[in-house]
């Protein structure tokens, strides 16, 4: 999408035809920087500091840290060390693993003087998918936006989202976003509600930066204010995404979706989630019974990082010395409250029969 | 309550016998500091600063500020000059000018020569009158903690409550901290879910302070968080306070108590509200239709405060330049969503009726 004017993925080739370059974004809002990755370690480095997050980029990133490590020495032990390396960046991340997998499963049956030409075509294919289902994603869910404009005439279509399911967390489009940058190009008029989304800010520094860059109006909340602007009649519909999402519709994401999500259900908003079909985790029934829900480090609660006005960079404690803190970093939104699910394939309701009809290769 | 082992108002009567201290609460939970107030110009600077704040403390210290006038002159002027000045301070706190004009109207028929006695004993009264209404709260509010705790079979009651409805915001026992404080001093083991309470942080900042100094075991999260610890079985019940409640039971307070209300609601857990009476604006039937909800200056929402690893006091922004933001500062829960209003003559159903079978005198 557009950063000053012109468009940008969080991820391409560099002009070498060999490095790799992304958008830091341990530095956004504040700064807009290019780093190159010359290495897998550099690579390594950019995911575990989260200069690169979001599932799918991540995925991207560590199958062009593959190609990386290729470059330097493509033989088996050289294959094996990078996946290792690239794999305990996030251990948590769903399409890391699968990225590795899938390089890995390529790379391994291929003579060794091919492996860096295949590594680096298939990063790139993958960087294409991404891009091919979140902008499906936005196909889809644009018909929502533009019904909700006719129904107002033509009024901004108020859209609510939480966290970041933005570009910056994929390699183009975003997922619950592609439908509001289509909508946005399409000339349809839309206004966000961007939830801050403590305890990380990533609703207040990258989604309100990516929908400034690309001209979207929006408007930051703190996370509190979201069902206060739904019952004042300020919201026709609500856009999050996923982190994973069980069989039956049950969605895990973002801590803070779940009150969202009951907000919306009580002011009779439509609550929709952006979801890419790697995200469906088929084996599971029951998110809330099922799903682990990651702790992350309590600093991330009891501290801030901002920028200060003379533009320095500077983190600040705001909890009382001595006093605990929690911080589950997820929560599961049951399929009730979901009013349908946005995939590359359509729009299905949330559940078993839903998704299945969608996806009937599945059944 | 207790400040390093120590009892502590948040106002009271210097040693002199004519000067007035306050807790500094601008400077907590960094640093514990008390602020000396000689005349009606200092507690005009305390409340507009918000070294006091919270609706009954505005009050007590509105009070004290006419005292302090009158013991520099008693004439007419310098009480009408008092009263204006003070007004100004807060111009939307409720008790501010209930307390102003108690003042003008027991000072105004007086002598000159006894009006500052006079002044000083009912500013001591109204301070009296806050903690007995909040130990009322308390003394009622305790029996559900107490029921909650034999349910357990003894296990520590989960207790969650949002903002600072604690003793800073009062003269003392705070209003839904009230009865939280009376389990503990009982011997009944709680445990208190503390609501960050962005963009103010006052949970974060206020709330865990107090009950850390009062011995009361807590953990502070996120406000996106409340809803997952509730869906998790985590939590027995909520108790928050209010700023403003209709006759019919709808809650105007902190903004995001509506969605922890809704959450609440969709777990089965009871949720209450710490009410002193005067709270209750019996002109009121629909606090959605009817209450104004104040909107506060962006940077509360776009900034925040904290300590650096020096412990130097920082302001840091976290939204990009050229991100609109708005700051709605309260929301009202529909009484439905209430379980009861713990006031200091007992728990009524969030209700006209139930309201009118405690307060009679208002049919």
């Amino acid at each position: 999408m557009l950063v000053d004017g012109v468009a940008h993925r969080t991820i391409w080739l560099a002009d070498d035809g060999q490095s790799v370059e992304i958008i830091d974004q341990t530095q956004l809002p504040h700064e807009f920087a290019i780093v190159r990755l010359n290495t897998v370690d550099d690579t390594a480095h950019a995911i575990r500091t989260m200069q690169v997050r979001g599932a799918p980029l991540i995925g991207a990133a560590a199958a062009y840290g593959v190609a990386l490590a290729m470059q330097a020495d493509s033989g088996d032990e050289a294959l094996a060390d990078a996946c290792t390396l690239l794999l305990t960046t996030r251990p948590t991340a769903v399409n890391l693993r699968w990225a590795l997998d899938e390089m890995k499963s390529l790379l391994q049956p291929l003579a060794v003087d091919i492996r860096c030409e295949a590594a680096y075509r298939r990063a790139a294919e993958i960087c294409e998918e991404d891009v091919g289902i979140n902008e499906g994603i936005g196909g889809h869910g644009v018909d929502l936006i533009r019904s909700a404009s006719e129904a107002k005439g033509g009024a901004p279509v108020e859209i609510l989202t939480h966290c970041n399911a933005g570009w910056l967390a994929t390699v183009d489009w975003g997922t619950a976003t592609s439908p509001i940058y289509q909508a946005h190009d399409a000339g349809i008029p839309v206004h966000v509600w961007v939830d801050e989304t403590r305890p990380r800010n990533q609703g207040a520094s990258l989604t309100a930066w990516e929908l400034g860059h690309h001209g979207v109006p929006h408007t930051v909340i703190v996370d509190n204010a979201a069902g206060h602007v739904m019952q004042r009649g300020k919201v026709d519909l609500c856009i999050t995404g996923t982190d994973r999402t069980t069989a039956t519709g049950d969605v895990c994401n973002k801590i803070g979706t779940y009150l969202k999500a009951l907000a919306a259900h009580d002011n009779g908003i439509p609550f929709y989630i952006g979801l890419p079909s790697p995200t469906i985790d088929w084996t599971l029934a029951d998110g809330i019974a099922e799903i682990p829900i990651e702790e992350r480090d309590g600093t991330e609660v009891a501290e801030m990082t901002g920028w200060t006005s003379d533009g320095r960079v500077e983190t600040v404690k705001i909890t009382p010395e001595g006093s605990a803190v929690a911080n589950f970093a997820f929560d599961v939104t049951p399929a009730r409250l979901v009013t349908g699910l946005i995939t590359e394939r359509g729009i299905a309701p949330a559940s078993r029969e839903g998704l299945l009809e969608l996806f009937p290769e599945r059944r």
